[in-house]
This record gives structure tokens, C-alpha cells and sequence, in this order.
């Protein structure tokens, strides 16, 4: 495989001198294709302006091959698989939280296994941004496969967080990039491209090789006035889209919200009214953890109207220490106090940002509301804002909170009550500008559930682009694009890995379905000691419960269950059956069908025989 | 006790034919207030221009107990306690659903105990109207105390079907009233209001003693064109408003919305529309099974284009049986086509009413998406429409049921893409005409969450209600009332009771924890037989999971815990320690933490032990 575009020597070189840079293709002494010099700086790749890779206009007819890990038919774990001829790269790594049935699980990422299938192909993962459902796969993608990581500085410094609660900082392989650097692959040119989002540094993606150019967006939305980093490059889009674009993958998750996304300043403006209008009370915001430029604005109000800030809540203490470390958040001296000390201002030169704006049970907000928290108790003098809207789900939890802190008297202003949030994410009419712009032969919807990904088509098709050239795929779906046919081809390994404590992978339907019934029914368990010769009964039955009556007040049906075991254990006794896993299946039917005729219930039943 | 108004003495000599119907308060001789004539139509009771009692004008300082039994803080299972002297009654006995963390349980009904308690002076129980959170603990409340039960003629058509499931019909004293009746007790007459609501029949109560008038609204809307019966009955809200009235109890559900709720006849309108954009297609209607206007206007739209329609789903099925049996529902001839013969008919001649419109796991509509329908199979020539929008909670599985609809091609009309649905409940200008009408002296919100309630409250003080004349309650709070003073009196016992089965009650705290702990992590069950003399190991132990790993893929970590028990018993037995739960306690303690430390979970571990 040769390097197709001399103009990078010097990055050849320069990895030449980073071995450790290079150990993820340890076994092909030919081109490695662009690594970025962690140390160097920029100097490592070029700038969009700068040595421009001669794409040829004659494209081939070599597929380029996009393949759906994850973030289809769902709200998460987006991850995206480039290849084009014997080059891979993926885009995002993201994690989904567990729906309600997925008991127990902590969280869930993509299958790897196709990845893992693949690893000596794979030539890095871009992440388009920092936020969970992007990057909170990647530790444990790392730990399968130790690929370069390529994203912008905030969201290296959010990654470098992550990794260092799993140990792999010191062995991974982070680059920073920026808006209008391109990374360089042996096929494959990836040009970064500013877009706004409800996270800082941003980007969407420019992805270029034989077959044409393939623009993914990331999350993005079009926000004309940004608190910082400026309009999404509008016009960067405008000259791909003139230059032609194969395809556009689009972030669905607003698709169907009409109109356009209000820009971020209008919450700082209704913070000011609100502000003010709280007067002598304590002011405390609610909002995620990520949202940067929220947090911004909060200060900014606070600062302005001569109150202190104090931030609560461990996922935005870190956001708070990582953006302001890297310069995304720029705090006026003497604003910022340490949250122990809250008590030691008055209530009307407070301003407290904390987390829990989703409702989260043990998030500080919650806490507050459910009066466990340590450090803030609240009262009638609370001004309370969740800069929110609930997440589809959320609506309940959320409730739950608004109505506690409303029971300890203090003032609450939630969902739609005055505009303390904007989405992060485009609404129909920039979604209709991006298509408008980048002109795209086809387009795939992504990032979203079914209803998203087809209102998102509908936009397309009402914007001209034929039926037949747009895609809704699924997890697990591979699109196979020229630039005179959109296929689909042979589908790969995408579901769901499930998360549980140290356990990755090792939850699946089986302990689902068993959690599910016993969190539904609790169990009855059937203990007896039987004769190992004979099959006698020596001891027992005995019968425990747990999540199925409140024992104390059920003893004679629990005595009622001991003697219908016990008459099954006799009757397979006497009826010679010595098969203990055909006992085991009696007992097991005698004690269910008893329990279920007295209460219309169906515990677990299982039976425990030791043969002594 | 004596007998107040001579008037009703026609009704008395009707009682005294009607021994079953007073066996209620067998023990008091006495008078025994209106019963009215199950048999005899309309005569046992006067209409409200009839014999109409008077009521001094000059109202006396005992007070008006309100017990709130449930409804307040909540949604769903509405029960109130009126009591005068010494007569009480009650208005309605709804259920609630469970909350997603009362794992395993069916339905969650009022606590009785106080009612028990006093069941010689309860009267009877008035109900508003027909729905679930009004009726449904019913049958639960006559197992208990058999008092009269009042409603109007379709909500007691529709308790009668629950009484049959519960096996009551025919021990239950159920008594028809219409609007403008009025039911008499000893110290209290009740008057029955129209009111508009998302079902038939709904009324108000007007409630009177010696205290003063108290409305109480049930649940209702302002409807000026509403399907069937006529708008609200506003005049006889003035009415009751000039001759002066104490409190008012008013339906908070909507307090929150600002604005109007559209007439139901808005969304006939919408199906018009619809089921000619509908084409060629098969339409399939998803709605609450108990919204009568609401299928009325489906039948009528679809019987205008000549389709014939169907009817799935058990509840709707019952629903529309009763309601057109009563009159409530009418249907033309030849527009009801049974559901097993929908496939003898052309997919454009056909629309299906069908249940399901909140994503309910079990319910038809969810089946079709899941296509696990034994009738109906989804193919992209349906066109459905689910004509109701989620109750907060039911976002995420409605949005399930939508994406698998689509999956399977359908088109689908949803959430607030058109005037599909339309409210029950009054929003706020409604709410204030009925303030405004009634000029309360006290006002206390009801039905909802304690951000309704404060909505509400907020809505009353600003009509120019003093806020000491508002009462914020909640379940198990008495408001005392005179005409000149509003008092929180002691309080009563109120809470939730968990049906689960057959069991009522039996369900409590400590069942619910260990079905969360199972659910979340699964159970360890260590069982081993130890020589009842000497405490020495026999036999095991042995260690079975459930709903914690595959224990295929662990059989290595299950061996190791295995090895942690038998360490644990023989140290036991070593050190002499002969208390059996004293070597469960160490069983248990040494084999959660060595799994805690192996997979950071937490299973329930449950150790057993056979003295042998």
C-alpha cells in the first residue's frame, strides 16, 4: 500500500521518530498514513489551506463502505466504521444509558467485535465531540484495540479524564486536532469542520477518499450567536458541497421539531430576568454537566449581579476544572467559591450550579430535594431553575423533583416556564440548510430512533433527493457507496454490550430475564437434604423467600409451600424416581403451581438438594 | 339522629321497603337518611327544582371535615371523606399505577383503615365518573365496608363490570342518579352538577350541610360543543355561587397549561382530514378505551366514508359494549364488522378502533407494532393514528411503539403532528371561570402532583382568593371548614396499598426492597448441611445464582465462591462459633465481599444451612 500524497514526508518522518505512535500497525512496515506528533503541535498535519491532497476528480468505482456500530434506531452509542479498500478508521465511541428493563446494567456500548476482527486495518477512531453518548465507549474500545484517537482539545481533555479513571492514560494514543486540520490516512483524508453543539469544540467531519467525499456531522446545531468559538462553518459546507459530495450522514435527533434551534445567548438573557427577579433569595441551576457554555452564562449573570458561585455536583466539579484548565470557561477572579463554604455568604449573593437537571437519583439536585444532601438545605428563600428539559423518559423523575423542592416551599422554574434551555441539536429547517448547502448524491440519516431517522428522510426527500438515494439503516447496516450506486452490503456484528460493575459482556438475556422475574415475583427457595443411596429425605424441606410476602405476616402460606414440597420429595421417593434434576422439576412444579393458586403470583422457585 | 326535612318522608317509607339497602348501618335504628329505590327509577330522590330542602341561611359553627384518603400529590387513586356531625361520606375510590420502582405490583389502591374504622357513620359513596383513578379501588372498598354506591347511569354501568370480575355484583347497593339530583343523607344532601369531561356522564358534586355549600368539581372541562349532553352546567355553577359557597375543590390537572382545552368535537374534525389523506390505506385509530366521544367520532367519520370499523382490545371491546347497551354510544347499522372478519374486507374499507395508546406492553397497538397480533399484521398500507398523547412516564414506550410502526412501513400520526387528542381536563382559563363563577370562600386544589396544587393555588390568589383562605393538602390531611375559619385538623390515615395478585396489602416495604436488590443484582443461594451435634460440614456447600452472571461463562468465579464459603464454615466451625445465625451472618459477609470484589456487584446472598 503506498502513500499516495508525497507532500507528507515530513509527517513520515516525523512518526519516524514515534515509535510508540505507531504500535498499533506493528506488523506492516509500509506506510503508516498520517500520525499526529502529540508533542509537536500542529506541525504533524497539515491545514485545510495548506498542502491540499490532490483529490482526483475521477473517483473510482471501489466502494467506500460506512458501517452502523451503533447510534441507529436508538439515542447513544454512536460509532461509526469507515473503509475504503484495505483502510479503516471509526468516528465516535459513545455509550447509551440502560433503558428500564436492562436491570441492573450500568451502561452500554457497542459490540466490538467487528472492530476487534478488524484491528489491523483500523487506523484510528475521530471523536466529534465529548459528550457521553461519543466518547464514553472509548476506554473500553481502548482496551480491546489501542488505536490512535484523534479529537479537539476539549474533548481530548474530557477523554484524558475518562482514561485515567480506567488506567489507560499513559498508554493511549491521543492527538489533538482542530477546525481545519485534516487528518491524513493512507485512503482516507479527514478534514475537521467547526459546527456548534451544546458542548464546546465541536466538529463535524469531512471524510475524503477514491470514492468521494462523505460528510458527517456530528451533533451539530446552527447557532449564529454562540457564547464563544463562533458560527458553525457554514461556509466550509458550502464549498464541499460545491466541489460535490457523495454523501451526508445527519443528525437526526430533532428532526421532528419544526423551525430552527433558538440560539444558546437567549438562556442567558432569560438568566438575567431571572435573576433579577429572584431577588433577595438563593439562586440555585440545575443543568448538564457539559453544557460549557450554560455554565458560562450562569457566571456571567452571577458575576454581573455581584453574587458567588458554587458548583456541586462531581461530574460538573470536573467539567468546571477540565474547561477552565483548557480555556473554555473563563471565570472572573473572586467569583467562584469552595462549595463547603456556601454557608459563610448570604443567601442573596449565592448563586449554586449544580447537577441533576434530568432528575437523577443521586445527582446533588435530588439530594437537595429529597433534604439527603450535606451541604445545601433547602427552604422557602430557594430560587430554584432547571435549565432542562427533561430527556424522553426523564419526564417523571424530573416531576418527582420539582414537586419536593415545591413541598419545601422554595420558588421552582422547570420545562417550559420561561426559556432557561435551548436543544443543542438542529431543528428541521437547519437540518433543510446543511442538505441545502452540501448538496449530497445521498443521504443517511443518523443519531436517532426510527421516528427521527424517517422524519429526518422526509426532510431530505422534500429537499429533491431521490428515494432511492437515501438510507435508513440500522445497527449492524453497511453502506456501500460509488458514485453511481448507494448498496446495501453484508451486515456486521452491532448490538448491545452491557456494562455491569467490572463485568463487560457478561450480562445478557439469560440474568435479564431471571432479574426480571425476581424483581417482579422475588423467589422461594426450596432446600432439602436427601439420603445419596437411598433418595430418603433426611432434613428439610425448607422453604425461604425474599421479594415475595412480608414473611411474618405469611407463615402459614410459607408452612402450607413446606408441606407440598415435602409431599413432592415423598412421592418421587416412593414413585423410585432418582434422576435429582426430574425431582428437582417436580418440586419445583408442586411448589409454583401451590404458591400461584393461593396468590396469583409466580416467584422463582428453586429447589436446592444436597445429597448427603 | 333526627331526620331534618320533612320533605323526604316519601322516601323513607321507599327505604323501609328496602331492607337490603339499608343494611349498611344495621346497628342504628334510626333515621336512616335517603336510600334511594335501586328498582324505582327516579322517585326515591328529588331533582333539585323539586322539594328542595332548606338550608339555613344562617349556617352553624360545627365545621365540615374534609379527609383527603388519597388523589393529593399524586396521580390517580381520588378518594375523599366528608364529615358533619356525625355522618360522613365519601367521594369516589380510584386506583393509581404503580410507580416503576413498586416492582411486581398490579395496582395501588387507598389505605381503608379509616374508613373501616368508621364504617357505622358512612352513608354511602357518591362517585364523579367513570374512570379507573375514580372507580377503580371500588371493588376493593366494598369488600370492606358494603355502603351505597351513587353515580350516574354510564359510571355505574361501568362498575357494575368490575363488581362482576370481583365476584360483588349482587351484594353491592348501587344507586342511579342523574344531573340535578340530589342525593339526601342526615346531615348532608349532595347535588349532582354536568360537567364535560373526556368521558360521558362525569358530574360535580354540590355538596351541603350544616356548614355551608362545598363544590367539589371532579374531574372536568369547559366544553362548548361537546359530543354528547351538553355544555357543563355553568349556570348552576353561579347559581350555587350567589347563594354563597364555602369551598371549592377544584380538579388540578391541567393547572399548569396555560389557555383553553379544545372542544373533543376539534378532533373529529382532525379524523376527518385525516381519514381522507388516508387514501387507499387501512386506518387504524388508537385511543383510551373509556373516551366514548372519541370512538363516537370515529364511527361517525369512518361510517361517512363508507368504511366499516372494528374494535380491538379487551377494554375497548367491554367499554363499547356497555356505553351502546346504555345509549352513550351509537352506532349505525352495518358499520361494526366483528374483528375476526377484518380480512374478508378491502384494506380501504376498513378503519380498527383499537387499545393501546400510551405504548402499553400488553395492549393491542403494542402487539401490531411487535407483530405479535393474532389479527392484525402491519404492513406499509396502514395509516395510524394515535389519538391521545403520553402521560409523563409514558413518553419512551410510546415512542417504542411509534418506531416499531414505522419499521414495518406504516405511516403513523403521532404526538402533536395533528389535533389528534384533546384534553379532559380544565386548563387555566377554565379553571378561573369556575373560580370566578363559584366565588369560593376557601379554595383547595385537588387531583395532582404538588406543582399542580400550587399551580392551581397560585391561579386562585390571583383571582383574589386570600392565601390563608387556600389549602394545600395532602392524602391523610383534614381541612376543618366553618364561615369563619379554615383548619388543618388531625390528621388520618392515608396511604398507598399495594395490590398485588390476590394479595392486598401484603406487598409492603421490606418485599419491595429485596425486589429492587434482586432485580438490580440477582441472589446468591449458598446452601450446605452441617451435623446438627457437632457443626460440622457434611455436605456442599454449594452455590447456585440467579440473575447475577451467565453462569456458564462463570463457572470459575462460582468455583471460587464456593471455596470462600467452605473457608467461612470450617473457620466457624474451628472457632467453636455454634450459633446458626451467627455462621450465616459470616457466610453471607465473606461471600458478598469476595464477589464485590471480584465483579464490583452486589447480588443478594442468601445462606442456608441444614442442621443435619
Amino acid at each position: 500500500m503506498a502513500k499516495k500524497n508525497n507532500e507528507n514526508n515530513n509527517n513520515k518522518k516525523q512518526n519516524a521518530q514515534q515509535p510508540n505512535n505507531r504500535s498499533q500497525s506493528k506488523d506492516k512496515s509500509k506506510s503508516k498514513g498520517f500520525q499526529y506528533n502529540k508533542k509537536g503541535g500542529k506541525q504533524g498535519f497539515r491545514s485545510r489551506n495548506g498542502s491540499a491532497k490532490k483529490y482526483r476528480k475521477s473517483v473510482d468505482e471501489t466502494p467506500v463502505k460506512i458501517a452502523f456500530l451503533g447510534g441507529l434506531n436508538e439515542v447513544g452509542k454512536n460509532m461509526t466504521l469507515y473503509e475504503y479498500k484495505d483502510e479503516m478508521f471509526l468516528v465516535d465511541c459513545g455509550l447509551a444509558f440502560p433503558d428500564p428493563e436492562m436491570l441492573g446494567v450500568d451502561l452500554v456500548i457497542p459490540d466490538f467485535s467487528y472492530v476487534e476482527k478488524n484491528a489491523d486495518k483500523i487506523k484510528g477512531i475521530i471523536i466529534t465531540h465529548g459528550h457521553e453518548d461519543h466518547i464514553g465507549g472509548l476506554a473500553y474500545l481502548l482496551k480491546t484495540v489501542n488505536i490512535p484517537v484523534y479529537g479537539t482539545k476539549l474533548t481530548i481533555g474530557l477523554i484524558q479524564g475518562k482514561l485515567k479513571e480506567h488506567g489507560l492514560l499513559s498508554s493511549a494514543k491521543l492527538n489533538e486536532v482542530a477546525p481545519g486540520d485534516v487528518v491524513e490516512f493512507d485512503e482516507f483524508s479527514v478534514e475537521m469542520i467547526h459546527v456548534n453543539h451544546s458542548i464546546p469544540d465541536a466538529i463535524a467531519l469531512a471524510i475524503k477518499c477514491g470514492a468521494g467525499t462523505v460528510i458527517q456531522t456530528g451533533d451539530f446545531k446552527v447557532d449564529s450567536t454562540p457564547i464563544d468559538g463562533g458560527m458553525i462553518d457554514l461556509s466550509r459546507f458550502a464549498q464541499l458541497g460545491n466541489e460535490g459530495v457523495l454523501a451526508l450522514l445527519s443528525d437526526s435527533t430533532n428532526a421532528e421539531r419544526p423551525g430552527y434551534t433558538e440560539s444558546e445567548r437567549k438562556v442567558g438573557e432569560s438568566f438575567d430576568v431571572l435573576f433579577r427577579k429572584a431577588g433577595k433569595s438563593r439562586i440555585i441551576v440545575a443543568t448538564f454537566a457539559s453544557n460549557i457554555h450554560r455554565v458560562q452564562q450562569i457566571i456571567n449573570v452571577a458575576a454581573s449581579l455581584g453574587r458567588k458561585v458554587a458548583i456541586m455536583g462531581r461530574s460538573l466539579e470536573n467539567v468546571v476544572d477540565i474547561s477552565s484548565r483548557l480555556g473554555y470557561l473563563s471565570i472572573p477572579d473572586n467569583v467562584l467559591i469552595n462549595a463547603d463554604l456556601i454557608n459563610k455568604y448570604p443567601a442573596d449573593s449565592l448563586v449554586i450550579i449544580t447537577t441533576g437537571s434530568q432528575g437523577e437519583p443521586m445527582s446533588a439536585l435530588s439530594r437537595m430535594a429529597f433534604s439527603d444532601h450535606r451541604k445545601v438545605e433547602i427552604c422557602p428563600n430557594d430560587y430554584v431553575i432547571i435549565s432542562a428539559t427533561p430527556i424522553p423518559g426523564n419526564e417523571k423523575t424530573v416531576g418527582k423533583v420539582v414537586n419536593e423542592l415545591l413541598k419545601l416551599g422554595a420558588q421552582v422554574i422547570y420545562e417550559k416556564m420561561y426559556d432557561v434551555h435551548v436543544s443543542g441539536h438542529a431543528c428541521q429547517e437547519e437540518l433543510k440548510l446543511i442538505m441545502g448547502l452540501v448538496k449530497p448524491k445521498y443521504f443517511i440519516p443518523v443519531h436517532g430512533e426510527q421516528k427521527h431517522l424517517r422524519k429526518h428522510a422526509m426532510l431530505a426527500e422534500g429537499m429533491g433527493i431521490p428515494v432511492d438515494n437515501i438510507f435508513i439503516a440500522d445497527n449492524g447496516y453497511v453502506a456501500e457507496l460509488t458514485n453511481s450506486s448507494l448498496k446495501s452490503g453484508a451486515p456486521v456484528p452491532a448490538g448491545k454490550v452491557f456494562v455491569d460493575g467490572y463485568g463487560v459482556g457478561d450480562v445478557g438475556s439469560v440474568v435479564l430475564r431471571d432479574r426480571k422475574h425476581l424483581g417482579q415475583d422475588g423467589i422461594i427457595v426450596v432446600t432439602a437434604s436427601i439420603d445419596y443411596e437411598t433418595g430418603q429425605l433426611i432434613a428439610g424441606p425448607e422453604v425461604v423467600s425474599r421479594g415475595f410476602v412480608y414473611v411474618k405476616e405469611a407463615e402459614e402460606l410459607i408452612e402450607k409451600a413446606r408441606k407440598v414440597a415435602e409431599k413432592s420429595l415423598e412421592n418421587s421417593y416412593y414413585s423410585n424416581i432418582s434422576d435429582i434434576n426430574a425431582i428437582k422439576g417436580k418440586l419445583r412444579d408442586a411448589v409454583s403451581h401451590f404458591v400461584y393458586e393461593q396468590t396469583k403470583r409466580s416467584p422463582m422457585v428453586l429447589p436446592i438438594i444436597m445429597e448427603v
